[in-house]
């Protein structure tokens, strides 16, 4: 069953963990995409789709998914040390491009405070032919359900 | 303030993420370890003690904390195949080797089944002099608070 | 063309990079095994062996491989800190335990003395059934490759 | 010693390993990242300065470096799939965008064709106070010895 409220899959929490730093003392600049993609797969998650319906599992592969969403482009920007421990929230903001293209901006905040930006854009592509096609309907709705009720200018 | 149930702070939950797995379309196997540690980190969190009364942190460190943990063994053993999306549970194991040494068992199941085991042991160490010492006072209560209440066979 | 001289597939370098360590300011644990997994495949390639022979690739995978080689054990064990910048020398030490199983030694040395020892099991299976079956025919003539040559005690 | 050739160290190598890859079979896009972070370390190197004179290292940290250089940008775009067992040639071009500021483009390649580009962008800041500085002097100098040598357009 599908959630109604975007607060709840694009509102998200995570702490910051001591392998997620560097000899620095700090965050290690990249695990903040990894940090980005696991929050979108948790958005999706929460909202009411199934992991095997928008990721490749099942080992052997029974059943080939007929679009893939591979990142065609991503950026990071880092304003404020993170440190191990540090309670983070997470606010997504999806947004189409295109029909066939969408991307995803994180922004994490600590004690109210902006730390870090992250972007992920994918493009929809037919799994066999490799050409680009439209976004599937399962992504298209979250989407839409991520726009629609937070408002004009949510972030 | 301490949590008094060692059940909320040795039962935990994971979902296996995208950026996980590899090309055979299950879990990379380093990651368990991963997993492992930060499940660590995740009961300290929740028995009420500091990231940054274990870990160091700070930048520039202000203050350095007396004792550090490295780890000096790990292990990890994989049962069945991991995807995607599984909802795993991990189930913590602390135990004290002797005054200045302790490891943790993790057991992961998926719906009730043993999918893999993860193992990290620990030395103190004191940070200057890097020479062998006794626990800190916080891991020796949280070993104690884990052990004493879950009975004798608590696995 | 397969290499004749066991040296060149079994004694590798590593440079530490920064992105290796935590704020304790040495290697973090985990990215060990992450070392000994491409020392392997460094050694693989440097006898002679295609990746797309050993592992899947291909995108659609247009072509699978009939025996995969899931890591069913590792284990890690750290002698002394382990910095950025440090040059290491990995001796690997491949041992055939039955006939659908292997393991990898690994002895990472920095200026001739011990810090890390690393252990991946691998066990042979079916793609199609997950049944155990015997190793591929290229992983046993690199395991013999490597074990002839060296001599009775080579590590 | 200095190198006295920028091809030596703006022009690496890379082979993708199987940890590298995810379930869709491909790259999996965090790691473009480390591999930038990684490549401009080995072109430190490789022009002749050491690691610990850039980042962070001992422990307990007896010398503090002055100037740290912390990631604040990062981006990574995603041109073809990239698979275990390519050979990549990274081609590094480092650009001072002012007088505390400077930048490496990383551009990756297969077979002489555009598979992936990455950015990283680094500040230089005092370690203690924390504010805004020059550039270190080695930094400067690893700068001007790659721009000057490979004339106007060199990538």
């Amino acid at each position: 069953m599908l959630s109604k409220n975007p607060e709840t899959w694009l509102l998200l929490k995570r702490i910051v963990r001591f392998g997620d730093t560097d000899a620095a003392g700090v965050l290690h600049f990249h695990n903040l995409l990894r940090w980005c993609h696991e929050a979108w797969e948790e958005s999706l998650d929460t909202y009411g789709l199934n992991a095997s319906d928008v990721f490749p599992t099942g080992f052997p592969q029974e059943r080939r998914l007929q679009v893939a969403l591979p990142v065609v482009h991503c950026e990071g920007k880092f304003k404020l040390p993170i440190e191990t421990g540090d309670h983070l929230k997470i606010i997504l903001l999806p947004e189409k491009t295109d029909t066939g293209c969408f991307q995803v901006h994180s922004k994490f905040q600590r004690e109210g405070q902006a730390v870090a930006f992250g972007l992920i854009r994918h493009l929809a592509i037919n799994a066999e032919t490799r050409k680009r096609c439209s976004l599937p309907e399962n992504i298209n709705l979250w989407i839409e359900a991520s726009n629609v009720n937070l408002g004009p200018k949510p972030l």
